[in-house]
């Protein structure tokens, strides 16, 4: 990954992104890297994957799909924009899970981040709105609507788990009702502010320490838990030190100053010390947004995993 | 167990409340079951001891130790009744896990119930102001005081897991993280109003199917997890079919009328059965008692888990 | 009221109930009250109107219109008689306001109650759900559909206003803002455990002190705030001496013993005294029974407040 | 104020801060406005005083008195320093409030702020932790240790406040229950990321609009209220437009090149844009500093309020 972004030890969390700071200026593609673009009304959809190794080192991320749905309108919660949403995360979700999971196949929900910080809370409430099936299926399955498969989740970030990993967590829940399949939403950090609220990433290689918001130890891939994984997320912050060198770069363009990285990035670092360099930014949206894309997220998800199902219907499986 | 609780599916979940139903009106000991009172101003301890096989049958519970900590003014959150509890508790537990855990052998703390549900909120609350530590031994221990061990806490109850047992939870965390004890705190039902928020109960023998408030389908015991299991509780409900039959037997005493166990129960199940008989009766003052309860267990708790540590130390450390 | 009540400083809260403790065994109207009975499938609405002075003092509530809605299956959640419930509220209040409100005039929704007891919560959860969008009109009109009313709403039970009297909140709001109408929700007590989650009153006479399951000290009545006040309620708790005493009586009847009001009494308040005789009895599924009626009645006011508005734009303005 | 803060229509909520951007590099008093600075330990206080209309106009605020708590060390939650911070606000306060209030005056407490916004909710959560006694005054005298004031309180962004202005709420409240003093804590925003969570304001002249992190629309002040006012205000934020421009400004200095307001306006303009410019910068650790910083300014407050109460007696009222 570039010198900045490891100077101030950050991820790039979005494949997308990743992929363009490689590209930077031209505009050929990389080895072992391919995209697809569709587009839809107000929706676009990239879809990345990265092939071969080559490629995985270049986009400093595993081999495997990174679907990019964007749409700058969703950051205003439009009715009429949110179902075709809903649709794009069910046909994006859908192609990347028809292989792993059957009919009445148990599917583990899983929702990163902290509850009581907003920025990071998509997961916990992506938890909150997502239909919860399993308990029904033992102890009242008159109650479930023909064809509801189990579902459960868990957000270890809420209020009520504490002192254990992430980890330590989900491998024990996994091992013990070994479901088909894990989704797990986490909050990502972005490169640009625009990307806040208004981009979903969607992939199938799970997640690796240090991605996201939290500070994830271990990671929760098919490799360690044994368990096919999808990891979705939507950026909700973006870093602090990366909005000071895009207006250092700019402020250098406009004035005809020459930028300089290293000096860029000692520069910002006297001024975001204090706190170790770990600041956020954020629109003062942000609770709006959390609460748009999570129940956006949860219902493509919903629509993905009990095809069918109505909207009304699923909402009294809600938590 | 008597009739009476049969026909209601209903549990003594009180060992004390139980020998006293079995011993009726008649003062003596039953066979297989001793019992200690240690009186100390304003509170009593009651050490009933299961013995044989034989008590356990009598009792409806397995053999092992029942500590009750019984004290009226307790429903009063008096300063200085407090800091005697607290001791109290801590003496107690202290009795039961000495010889199971050493200086620096991690604790699992287990805080069940509803988080939604006032009465059933004594566990998740427990979790919320416990001590948790076993991050910092990872991440940061100089954060720590010397000789602090390491403990975790999980409350499944609370909004963020769901649609799974308790029990999976549990039990995958402890074959994942291996600690030395489990502390679990539940709120309980009681067969006399006077009970809530005046008595805990400590035990050494774990949690069976059904005790409790809420609805536990497997049992949370050393057998089952493989760790011993200190199971702390305090009676936050009675339940409205044995108040409704202590007025029917009282008002039989006063009027000289026969009490008639099984038309008794027959009157009441025609009042309660809409909701299938189980109705709880609380207190208006049910969210005091479990936020004084509840801060009083976490106390007596941290203070037996860390020895020597002072409260203002202990409260950097909540979660 | 009747003596038992009284002894217990219990109110009646639902009207339909105080005319059949004072009607008793005897079917015939009350003088001065006339009902009007509605059956629309699985719903049945009584329209009881206190017409006269003597009316009120046998009711022991002010002349007025109060509404019941009954439906036994409203405990479950039912999709389906959801939008006739709403319909069925929707009516009752529209026959009841419809001389207050023009267009654009103001309404302010109230939730009284504890957010913090359970069975206290409806009012706090129906301002959760209700559409607010008096904020809209200052500062964003173009974000609302053509016709929406401002609506604005206070739960002055819930965490945040501490110390004061609701009475001296409310007062101070609507000399503020000046609404048209006072909209009150909130938890009632019944006599029968029948009622809980499956009754709705709905009157035009405002909330009386002591009415509820809180303990509201001043009237919230239009003689005192000056604006028509329409008091929605659901029973959410029975008393737990009203249940002894129900037990008692139909022990006696079954048994052939001979009920003795004053005895029944006497009896019953040795076992309810510890805690003043303020137990409430509530059924294991009452959080489900208010997050449920509290969703029915935001959208039943929401359609009497925004005629012609959808569920799906509504949806937008909620809290 | 300065042209960069007005460009982006951004306020300096502390004085100090806005002393040093009127007084730049030079180290000369502004006129109309004196200075003191008291040292002691880790604490060091600025009594700001702005005497004349003149001063008040350079300063862009009304004349009174504000006084900067600074520490950097508050940001870590350490046990010692803490008693002394709060003995700190305690001695600012009361030079503020001595006049004002006699031993049995009522006072109002109010946290502005949003509760779901973290960074937003420093008022709500001194809400919480502040000793609340008026209610006991009415209703329970003896539950009061003697010479405990009324105090009350509000957070009218809590959940449960909805579609109303905070000035139309605590202007009805104030007029209802006329108190002798409100105090009011905020969420402010700072130019400097060493100043989140190491810095408390204490100020007599209450809040205007725009000030603080929220959109108050109407001023909270003596004038309009008619009750004097104290303000209390910690930064939990600073505005990412101001971080960008410093770090122009600082890579100016290290590269040599020349700085440009109203180029480094525009380029930054361009970045943060997309949110309407309003994004918020806060370290990883927001919540654990709004939790320190609301307890510390709760007891501050709650020891200058209840002189002679001891700690442990005041944590039984707080909410």
């Amino acid at each position: 990954m570039n010198k900045f972004m490891q100077d101030f030890s950050l991820n790039v969390d979005l494949a997308i992104e990743a992929r363009d700071l490689v590209r930077g200026a031209a505009d050929t593609e990389i080895e072992g890297v391919t995209e697809e673009v569709i587009s839809k009304e107000e929706i676009k959809t990239h879809i990345i994957k990265i092939n071969t190794e080559k490629g995985a080192q270049k986009l400093g991320r595993p081999i495997g799909t990174y679907i990019t749905i964007e749409s700058p309108p969703m950051k205003v919660n439009d009715p009429y924009l949110k179902e075709e949403l809903v649709q794009a995360i069910t046909d994006s979700m859908s192609s990347l899970v028809a292989e792993f999971i059957k009919t009445n196949d148990t599917v583990l929900l899983v929702g990163l981040g902290n509850w009581r910080a907003t920025a990071d809370s998509l997961g916990p409430k992506f938890i909150e709105y997502s239909p919860i099936t399993r308990h029904y299926h033992s102890y009242a399955p008159d109650a479930l609507v023909e064809g509801m498969r189990p579902t459960c989740g868990i957000a270890p970030g809420v209020l009520g788990i504490t002192g254990l990993e992430t980890f330590e967590v989900i491998k024990g829940i996994v091992d013990n009702i070994k479901p088909a399949l894990l989704v797990i939403v986490d909050a990502l950090a972005a490169q640009n502010v625009d990307r806040i609220g208004t981009t979903i990433q969607i992939s199938n290689t799970g997640i690796q320490p240090g991605a996201g918001v939290g500070n994830l130890r271990h990671s929760l891939t098919q490799a360690d838990l044994g368990v096919p994984v999808i990891a979705i997320g939507c950026p909700t912050i973006v870093n602090a030190a990366v909005i000071a060198d895009q207006a250092v770069k700019k402020f250098c363009f406009n004035t005809g100053a020459s930028y300089d990285e290293i000096k860029s990035i000692n520069s910002i670092r006297e001024i975001v010390s204090f706190y170790g360099g770990s600041l956020s930014v954020t629109p003062k949206e942000v609770d709006d947004i959390i609460e748009n894309s999570s129940r956006i997220i949860s219902m493509g998800v919903a629509r993905t995993l009990f095809p069918g199902i109505t909207v009304e219907q699923l909402e009294l499986y809600a938590t």
